[in-house]
C-alpha cells in the first residue's frame, strides 16, 4: 500500500483531468465529497422515479414529467460516465471493472428505448430500462462494512456451491417423484413446475399455489419438509462457523510472545500468559 | 459510577415527594413492591380490554362497560404519570426518557379522542387509542434478562444494518425483475407490490397471495429462494457468533489477578496479561 | 446415588410384587425386556388405531372392529396401570410422577365415554379419547438420548422465555397496528385475529389465509418480516451457543494435569501440553 | 491405506479389461478423463430429456424424437453398465455397491416399459421411467467436497434422528389436538391430514391449503408456531456446533510431533500429548 505507483498514475494526467479525477474518484477534498453526496442523491431519486412510474395511477397523471425526469437523469449519468472514462488514467481497465459495467448498465436502457421506437418493442425495452435500477449498486462503494460480510460469504462460497448442487439434485428428484405421484390433475403439470414447488417447499417458503392433494403426496411432502429443514440448517451452519472463526481468529491469534513464542494472546494483553514476559504493544492494521 | 450525585438527588426532595419517589420508582420497600405489582396488573388488564373491545360481538354487547373501564384506566395512568413527574428530582429528564415517552403515549390517545368528536375523525382516533398498547412496554422494566439479549443484538446492530441494506437492494432489484417478467396481469401490479412479494419470498414467509405464473418467473423465483436462504443465514450467523463470543468471554471474567485485580483472564492463562504476575491455577467449579 | 434406600424399597416387597416390579419397571431381565418391547408395540398399535379411526372411510367400514380393539387396548393398559400401582414401593409417588399421570391419561378417555352415553356428549368425549395419544410419551423412557437434547434446551430455557415474552409483545403491537391499518374489511376482523396473523408472519410460516391488501399494510408487513427474521435468529443463536459450549466443555476441560494443574486437555491426550508430565488415563463417566 | 492389495486387483485383469477399467473407473489418463466428461454430458442430456418430455406441449410436438433419444440413452447406459460389470475385478461387489445400484436403476425403467405394453400399465411404468433421474447421482463421484459436508451431517445423524422422533411425536399430538378442535368442517378431515398440516406449520413452510378457522384453533396454532420455531432451532444448532467443532479441530491437525509423528495438536500446546516430547513453536501461516 506504500509503493508510489498509484500516486504517479494521476500525476501523469494533465491539469483538468487530474482535478476531475480527484473530484469524481476520490472523496477526501471538499468538492470530491460534495460530488459523492450529489451522486448518491441522484441515484436514489432516479430509483424512486422508476418505482413511482410503475404505479399505474401516477404514470397516467404525471407520465410527461416522469419522461422528462428520466431523460434528465440519463443525460446526467451519461455525462458522468464519459467524464469518468476521460479522466481515469487507465480507461479500459475502468470500463471492464465491476463499477464500470454497472455505470454503463445504468445508462444504456434509456438509449436503447430511443433507437427502437416500435410500439411492441417499447414494452420490451421497458424491461431494459428497469435494469437501470442496478445504478443503486454504486451506493455500496460508500459502505466499507460490506467487505467483512462479503469476505465471510466468500470464504464459505465453495461449500455453499457444493451444498446448492446437492439441493438442486434433491429438488430434481423430489420434483419428479411428486410429478409422478400427484400428476397434472393436482397442479403438478410438468417436472419444471414440480421442481418449482419442491424449491418452494424445501426453502420453507410454501406459497401454497401448488399443494399436494393425495395422501401419498402429502406423506412424501411431510418427509421432504422435515428432512429439508435439517438439510437447510447446513448453510446456516456454514456461515455461522465461518463468522465464529473470523471473530476468534480476528482478535487474538496474530500476536506472539517474543520470549517463549507462544501465540493467541488477546489484543489487550500486555504480558505473555505462558512465560510472563512483557509483550510488545499491539498494532492492529487497518482493514 | 461512584460519584454521589444520584444519591443526593432524592435526598433534596421534601417529605412526601421522597416517599412517593420510593414507592413509584423503587421496588425495595413493601409499598414499592405492591405498587409495581398493581401497575403490572393494571397494564395487563387495560391491554386485555383493548383486545376484547376489538371483537365485534363483545363491543356491541358490552360497549358501555368497555368505555367506562377505558376512562378508568386512562385516569389511573394519568394520575400515575403526573405523580411520577411531580416526585422525580429531574422531571424534564424523565419526560424525555424512553419510559417517560411510553408513559405519555399510554395516556394520550384517549384524550385525543375526547377533543375530536367528529364522526369521521373518531375512526382515525381509534388508531391513536390503540397505540395505548405501548403501555405494555413498562413490563420490560421488571425483567433484567432483556439486557443480556439486548446487548447481543446491539453489539451486532451495525452488521445487521449493513446486511439489511444489502437485502433491501436485492429486494429492489428482484422486485423490479419480477415486475418486468410477470407483469400486472399476474398480480405484480407495480414495483412496490413486487418488492412486497420479494420480501415475502426472501424471508421464506411466502403468503401466496401473489405468486409467479410464468415459467421464467418461477425459475427466477426458485433461484431467489435458494440464494435467499443462503443470504438469510447471515443474520443467524451474526447473532450466533455474537452469543458464542459472549459465552466464551463470559467464562474467563470470573478469574482475577491477585496482584493488580484485573479480570477477564482466559482459562488457560498462567500469568496476568496486565501486570505479568503469576496467576493461581484456574479451578472451574461444576455447573 | 450410593445411599442404599432405593435398593431397600423393592426388598420390602412380598414375592410376587417384587417379581412384578422387576418385570414392569426394570428391563435387565429377560421377562422385563419382553414386557417393555410388548408395551412399545401395544402403544404403537393403539396409536395407529386412533389415527386409522379418524379416516371417515375406514370408520364406516370397520367401525365395530375399531371399537373392539379400542376396548381391548384400554383393558390392557388399565390392568398394566393397576399392576404398576400395586407393585411399586411408593404408589402415591408413582401416581403423581410424570409417567404416572401419562399412564392414567392413556386410559381415562375411553372410560369417560362409557359413563356419558348421550349422543351429543359422545362427540365431545371423542375429544378426550384422542388424548389417549399421550400414551406414546412412554416411548421416551426408552431413549436416553432425549436427555442431552433436553439439557441443552433446559439450560437456555430462561433466555428463550424472555425472548418469547419480547416476541409476544411485538406480536401484540404489530397485530394492533395491522388491525388499525388494514381493518376488518381486509380480513383483520379483530385484534386476536391480527395477532394470529402477526405470529404467522413473524415465524415465517405465512399461511396466506389473511394477507395485507393496502399499500401501508404491505409496507409495515415487509418491515415486520425483515426485522422479524433478525429477531427470530435469536433462539437459533441461543440454542447453538449452548450446544457449542456443551461440545467444548464436554470433551476437554474436566481433565487437569497432576503436576502443573493446567486444564482443558483433550480426552485423547496422554501428556500435559503445558509441562509435558504424563496425564492419568481419562475416565469418561456414563451420562 | 498402504497395503498393496487394491493395486494387485486390476493387475490380475487381462489386457482389454485392464484398459477398460482404467478408462471407465479411473480419471488420470487422457481417455479416462474424456470418458468421465462424456458421461456427465450424457447424464445431464438424458435428465434434460426427461424434464422436457414432461411438458405437454413439447411431448405432443416432439414425442417421436423424445422416444428415440430415450432409447439411445438407455442403450448407451446399458452398454456402459455391462462394460463396468465386465471389467471390474470384483463384479458382484460393484453391483451391490451404491453406484452399482444407481447405475442399474438408471437403466431399468425403460426396459420395464418394453415388456409391459398394456395401455394402463404404461402410465404406471412412466413412474419407473422417471426414476431414471437417479442417474444424476453419478455426478457426485466427481465432487470430493461432498465428503466434508456429508461427514458433518453423519456425525450429528444420531442427534438429528432423536430430534426427528421428538418432532414426529409433537406432530402426532398437535395434529390430533387440531383435528379435535377444528374438525373435518374446517379442512382437518382426519388425523393424517391434520398431521400433514402440523408438519407444514412446524417447519414454517405454511402452504395455507389447510388453515385453522376457529379462535381456539388459531390460539393453539400460534403457540405451536412460536414454540415450534424454538424447537426447530435445534437441528441448526446441532449442525452448526458440529461444523464449528470441525473447523476448530481442523486447524490443529497441521501440527505434527517431530518425535512420534502424531498429528492434531492444539495451537497452544507445547508438549506432544502422545509422547510428551516438546513441540516446536507453532507458526500459523497467513491465510
Amino acid at each position: 500500500m506504500t509503493h508510489p505507483a498509484p500516486a504517479q498514475g494521476p500525476a501523469v494526467l494533465s491539469g483538468w483531468r487530474a482535478r476531475c479525477y480527484t473530484i469524481i474518484f476520490e472523496a477526501d477534498t471538499r468538492a470530491g465529497k460534495a460530488f459523492d453526496v450529489a451522486l448518491v442523491v441522484a441515484v436514489l431519486l432516479s430509483v424512486a422515479l422508476v418505482i413511482a412510474e410503475s404505479v399505474a395511477d401516477w404514470r397516467l397523471r404525471h407520465g410527461r414529467a416522469f419522461d422528462i425526469a428520466e431523460y434528465f437523469f440519463t443525460a446526467l449519468f451519461t455525462v458522468e460516465y464519459l467524464l469518468r472514462v476521460a479522466c481515469v488514467p487507465q480507461p479500459w481497465r475502468y470500463v471492464r471493472s465491476f463499477y464500470g459495467v454497472v455505470d454503463l448498465l445504468a445508462v444504456l436502457p434509456t438509449y436503447l428505448a430511443l433507437f427502437l421506437p416500435e410500439a411492441y418493442a417499447l414494452v420490451d425495452v421497458r424491461v431494459l430500462r428497469l435494469l437501470r435500477i442496478f445504478r443503486i449498486f454504486k451506493l455500496s462503494a460508500y459502505l466499507h462494512e460490506f467487505r467483512s460480510l462479503g469476505s465471510a460469504l466468500q470464504a464459505s462460497a465453495r461449500k455453499i456451491l457444493v451444498f446448492l448442487s446437492v439441493v438442486i439434485m434433491a429438488v430434481l428428484i423430489m420434483g419428479t417423484v411428486m410429478y409422478v405421484v400427484e400428476g397434472p390433475a393436482n397442479g403438478f403439470v410438468n417436472i419444471p413446475t414440480a421442481m418449482y414447488w419442491a424449491v418452494t417447499t424445501m426453502t420453507t417458503v410454501g406459497f401454497g399455489d401448488i399443494t399436494p392433494k393425495t395422501d401419498l403426496g402429502r406423506l412424501i411432502a411431510s418427509a421432504m419438509m422435515l428432512l429439508g429443514w435439517g438439510v437447510l440448517a447446513v448453510p446456516t451452519g456454514i456461515v455461522t462457523a465461518e463468522m465464529t472463526a473470523q471473530r476468534r481468529s480476528g482478535t487474538p491469534t496474530t500476536r506472539s510472545c517474543p520470549q517463549c513464542l507462544s501465540e493467541g494472546h488477546l489484543a489487550e494483553a500486555r504480558y505473555c500468559r505462558d512465560c510472563g514476559a512483557p509483550l510488545p504493544p499491539y498494532q492492529r492494521d487497518a482493514s
